[in-house]
């Protein structure tokens, strides 16, 4: 069995999951994980780079971020790496015109995108905003298309928040591909355009990076299939039977950020 | 090429699907197909037996009847096999107590079966009632259950009513299995247990029936796999390709279900 220090040898570059490591999300702003506002801010002072990277697609990041500071959290809109942004520049790239089945706190991401006449469909964690009326109108705009695109914002099966679990936006893409035949293009954790796009944000390779997150496939898997090292928290969405899951296993399991943040500021210091 | 007689060689019972190949649904009732009145009038009078076989779930029987009925058709609630009595049958066999996700005016078909207490859920074509909340609590149901247990009543990707597609109940079962980490078991067309619940109420033998279809899957797919013989309308949900469908072949095409009547009585009459 490696030790800590080989598994984690040459790490230059952290990347951050943000729901279930640093907080749990839910009414009122939700509430840190023990130890996590600490953890984060040695992270910061420490010469490791910090990059948060996540699947948030029911907040803008400004409401994500001023949420995080109101816990404790000094952690500015530069730093996040979220699902809108990336799926603007893809939009903007490919001349995409978007129908949006998005929450509406988040349609402020996309207010430079030209939403007329829409040539393809993006939905994000639309919460409430899956009524049955808003999914057959996308169901009808992708139909309608001789070149269906859809363009899904992460596909999470579910969400931890602090009343309970949360169906997330996963089910809702498999819902559409299914009706209209067509595949969803993801854009967010496990993709791996997603996990680059935050490796050069954050200036660092895949192999001096390690993923720090509590979705064994999402997190764990889809950073270190791009040859980036995952560390896997006992918080958030973390079952106990992660640590024997049959396809993916991390490069360590910690109870939560905290005790990742000791052992990778053990190796630095030295 | 085989003639329509030795196609349609020893068929004693007809078996109809009822939206696409009666009617079109929609607003205020929808309207019949051209022909189709006179064509079920003169299967009735024909020696011919006759069901019909339906993936209805938004509607209980009495009221499709009720409608068919305004709109000229003699048919009679003990003619139509559909997927909640069905899967009322399955529910009481296995002790069953399912949380209903379902519409409103179709709940009543559940009315003698138990549902405190839920271990499985049930889900139809709901239509509004597909809110993000309800289907929530479905999933937070499901994800409470030592063995869940998923009843779809039919799994249509959609269907066409006067003013459009619709999302139908398939898209909503998909999402719940993803979500979920679970398979739902269909009652419905294809699914052959009901296909041989319908011909065993209409007393015939799959080599002796036709099923007549709008649905190259469900209906003509579905039937030939149960070892009867299937006819695909022109009508309905029909589209020009499907008479080059990769994987199913229908006995034979026909542009109503009056002309499928004049075919199958020519025979008859001999």
């Amino acid at each position: 069995m490696a030790t800590w220090g080989e598994r984690l040898a040459g790490v230059r570059g952290v990347m951050l999951d943000i729901s279930g490591v640093l907080y749990d999300s839910g009414e009122g702003g939700g509430k840190p994980i023990t130890g996590s506002v600490e953890a984060v801010a040695r992270l910061q002072r420490s010469g490791l780079k910090v990059r948060f990277c996540t699947n948030e697609s029911q907040k803008s990041r400004k409401h994500l971020v001023a949420e995080l500071r109101r816990l404790g959290f000094d952690i500015s809109e530069g730093e996040v790496t979220s699902p809108p942004p990336a799926a603007c520049l893809i939009l903007k790239k490919r001349g995409l015109r978007p129908h949006l089945l998005v929450h509406d706190e988040v349609r402020s991401e996309f207010a430079q995108i030209d939403t007329s006449n829409p040539n393809c469909v993006v939905i994000a964690d639309a919460g409430d905003n899956f009524s049955y009326q808003n999914m057959n109108k996308a169901f009808q705009v992708l139909m309608g298309l001789e070149n269906p695109v859809l363009i899904s914002l992460g596909k999470g099966r579910y969400y931890k928040v602090t009343s309970g679990l949360m169906l997330d936006v996963g089910g809702y893409m498999k819902a559409l591909e299914y009706a209209c035949g067509v595949e969803a293009e993801v854009v967010g954790k496990p993709s791996p355009e997603f996990f680059q796009s935050a490796l050069q944000e954050m200036g660092v390779q895949a192999h001096q990076a390690v993923m720090i997150g509590d979705d064994i496939l999402f997190d764990v898997g889809g950073a270190q299939r791009c040859g980036m090292r995952a560390l896997q928290v006992r918080t958030g969405k973390f079952r106990p039977s992660d640590e024997h899951h049959p396809e993916v296993k991390a490069d360590g399991y910690v109870d939560n950020l905290s005790e990742a943040v000791d052992l990778l500021l053990q190796l630095v210091d030295k």
